[in-house]
């Protein structure tokens, strides 16, 4: 792709890094930038630049938070003996959404991913392991994605607290809500018979 | 959505007031900034914004250019009597990709379109009537979209420039180069045989 500026060019380039964003669609954003007024491009640059450099994470859980202490963690109605472990904070955000969790979180940041490079010291495991040793905890919920890598990171972190003996969960599998059963894939629907619940359950949520 | 920092949030707006990136992606694309050295970030705001500051229109056909004449217009080898004009300048170098045109383009910076509220005044239309008007231009050839606003566009600046009697002309619809017949809409397939070129010219590229 050639350009008439240099600018022009640098500014797509840039924005081309950006995952899922290829040359066609910087070049849209960017020219959407120029028909718009400077302000916006300055409010954009400056939000990114402010973010990216004044963004805290919680001491605690790792969450992305303004404070020290994350509104969750630091929330004295919630149960710190319940922790729910995930990848990153758009997990923490859709859990949050279904109002059914009141225990805190511990975003790990990632998943263990040999083929990205991504090592379990990539991610927060050791803070996790560590508030496992001191005691506070009373059950861990796997909430990771069920995949290889998700699997993986569930199974290491698993092996590093298995000697504190705590209880360990992992979210359920199943047919999603409104979903056809024929259209489900076999170790979904597999899972969801094996791992069936009592009927009178179901009925409550 | 909500967010647990107010910095976050304000990037996610912010990023997604660019077509086409919703707040889930937004998120994703600052989420994925996040995880970068900080550089990255204030390279990309910096693109931005120097971009948007600093960026130059060619003063004589509107393509973005670092310069005053952009290296179109002040290149002496294009024919400067025969101009193209196109909506923006993602189709100069969609053109200019082609190596087929050895004219000159201008630029309208969009179409004539009342229902986003862009009239003819919003367009660089006065401009190219004012070239048209000098007699300089022999031909004209429009390569607007073939859309209603398209042909509303063409039609205007073919009305204003109509009494200086120069040859205009539009780029050729029919069937894409590769596309099967069968599968190609009424209105193109009639148009490319009422448009139909001699065999022999077809051979030649």
């Amino acid at each position: 792709m050639e350009f008439s500026s240099k600018l022009l060019e640098r500014a797509v380039n840039e924005m081309s890094q950006l995952p899922g964003i290829g040359k066609r669609t910087a070049l849209r954003l960017v020219l959407h930038l120029l028909k718009q007024p400077k302000e916006q491009s300055a409010m954009l640059a400056d939000a990114l630049q402010t973010m990216r450099n004044d963004i805290k994470f919680c001491k605690s859980c790792n969450n992305i938070s303004d404070l020290e202490l994350c509104e969750i963690c630091s929330n004295p109605n919630r149960d710190e003996t319940l922790v729910c472990v995930v990848e990153d904070i758009r997990d923490v955000m859709a859990i949050e959404n279904t109002s059914s969790f009141k225990g805190l979180y511990h975003v790990l940041g990632g998943k263990i991913s040999p083929m990205d490079g991504v090592g379990p010291h990539d991610l927060n495991i050791q803070s996790l392991v560590k508030k496992v040793e001191e005691g506070k905890i009373k059950e861990l919920i796997f909430a990771l994605s069920s995949t290889m890598e998700g699997d993986t990171t569930n199974f290491y972190i698993y092996k590093q607290i298995q000697k504190y003996n705590i209880f360990t969960s992992t979210i359920a599998r199943g047919i999603s809500v409104g979903d056809e059963l024929e259209y489900a894939d076999e170790i979904t629907l597999g899972r969801s018979i094996v791992n069936r619940v009592p009927f009178e359950s179901s009925l409550k949520s």
